[in-house]
């Protein structure tokens, strides 16, 4: 199978990139790689850093769109940037999947319009996942869409359920919507109403809302929710977790025995960041988009680049937009 | 000062809130303490456990809110309730602030209703304290309102920056918004009116949008927000806070090496857990009611709830309302 990697996208661009393709290539040997990007820039900077870019193909792209640039832009005075070309590329049917590490919103925008949704969808949702101490689960939608309607938590619902099943191998995954209280009456009147929807929905298991400060504890193996909402959490969790880690560290040098200590569990405290670092998987797949797109994350290193690689090689494997358009388009019939 | 504390709210009422009341008699010599709530029983069960409360002033109620009714019923069929008798005696004066570790809904509308708000405030809004590791912040509103109107996030600054002035001594408060991304044109239409209002208040100190992995830097002394982001974000981190704490636990039990490092370790543990618990603090203060009201954790113990008390107490001493109705109505003169 093919697979397009924005060269440009995320801090650690390009070197990382193209480091994490080759990662990839070593490690799985049913894919084919392509670079969106400014070709010289590329091969000189293969070049000056010894790396031998031969088994990748460039399709070159001039410009770049970036963070701080209005995310429309892709569509517009940014539409030869790398991410666009990869777009188009994926559109084409020139390569399966897509992985960038650049803006999210113009990941999100670009998608929709360059690559256009699932039939049905409303919105494509951002969907990571995270680890628990002995699973993992998705959250979506983790920041495209602020405002959501209630229909939209259970495409939310169908599209995580097929991904998880699919990708995680997690039989009748438990769908929860992340709620201010457990019971059916809280939150908002889009909370209440998608409550009401998820259960009358057939292809989902779905479990009930779920507080935010439960998601690490197992219940739900897909937690819906709309973009501000998923946004706040994960980012919330990010942080705590930086945050702990990082009193943990300054604890763990103050003495010589503690030292010793801290080197004696050094494996252990890897696995505790690990957990809650969502690099680790790879990135967070934009569900609902016709073709499989992967984003990154920002700070994504090789390592991290070659698992949105194994990510995005695992959504075509696995035919997982056949299986969400028809549990789509069997819920509009329900309707 | 008279307190009263609400006698049959939290999970562990009513036995810890007596130990609580009778631990904060012996540290607050300023205080004298009344308790709402069934005569009768209250009494029975200090002989049952051999308590002395003979110090605090029992106010007779007959019925209890609890967390599962409807919060509404505190103005209708459990308007007798020790949460109503509670706020009726502050709306009168008999006393000068009010704790509750009862339905968090419910203490909302008793609060607005039966006691009233500061007059031009819009809406009440529920603000916890949290620690980082040399200091700490206020978050409001954690979950009273769920949307917000752009003029309310202005009145939880005005709010928030009194408190955490005259209560925790913090001088020319930093106050952000909690939003998606820290560029001005980020979020719902809420966040970018919201954010050119708070920039153009000229009695905060707006340090602009503030992304929520960054809560726990000390960025920020006052971080506004709509009640669905504040209840997210504050869940997220408890959560994430117990779960990593869970791993940590788990870890330092496994031989006696270990077990060995984590006894040296362990007041330093002890900070990291007190930092992410907002019991330790007290309570979470509904500003914008005309008098101190004060959320104690619906699992307070006996120690939380002294701490709770003394957030009350401090309130009334530093006549915080007060300055709070002042710069409430000054800003409505810039509108």
């Amino acid at each position: 199978m093919k697979i397009m990697v924005d060269a440009f996208g995320g801090d650690n661009a390009p070197i990382d990139v193209i480091k994490g393709c080759l990662l990839a290539l070593e490690t799985y040997s049913d894919i084919e790689l392509f670079l969106s990007g400014n070709e010289d820039t590329l091969r000189k900077i293969a070049t000056e850093n010894n790396i031998n870019i031969s088994k990748i193909t460039i399709v070159d792209a001039e410009d770049v769109i970036s963070v701080d640039e209005d995310p429309k832009e892709i569509c517009r005075s940014k539409s030869s940037c790398s991410m666009a070309v990869g777009l188009k590329a994926l559109k084409s049917g020139a390569v399966d999947a897509f992985v960038s590490a650049g803006s999210t919103g113009a990941l999100v925008v670009g998608s929709s319009v360059l690559v256009g949704r699932i039939k049905g969808v409303k919105r494509a949702a951002l969907a990571p996942v995270l680890h628990t101490d002995n699973g993992c689960f998705m959250i979506l939608d983790a920041g495209a869409n602020l405002d959501c309607r209630p229909e939209m938590f259970v495409q939310f619902g169908i599209m995580g359920s097929v991904y998880v099943k699919r990708v995680l191998g997690i039989s009748n995954p438990r769908v929860g919507l992340a709620n201010v209280g457990i019971e059916p009456s809280k939150g908002t009147e889009a909370h209440r109403c998608g409550y009401e929807l998820l259960s009358n929905c057939q292809c989902i298991n779905f479990v009930g809302n779920m507080e935010a400060r439960d998601m690490f504890l197992g219940k739900c193996d897909v937690i819906v929710c709309d973009g501000l909402s998923g946004n706040m959490m994960l980012k919330t969790a990010e942080g705590t977790s930086k945050f702990l880690i990082g009193i943990l560290k300054e604890i763990f040098t103050r003495s010589i025995f503690t030292k010793l200590a801290a080197l004696s569990l050094k494996n252990q405290i890897k696995r505790v960041k690990k957990t809650v670092d969502y690099r680790e998987y790879g990135g967070a797949i934009l569900l609902g988009i016709s073709k499989p797109v992967i984003k990154a994350h920002g700070s994504s290193d090789a390592n991290a680049f070659k698992n949105a690689i194994n990510q995005a090689r695992m959504c075509v494997r696995e035919k997982i937009i056949d299986e969400m358009s028809k549990n789509i388009s069997g819920s509009m019939g329900d309707e």
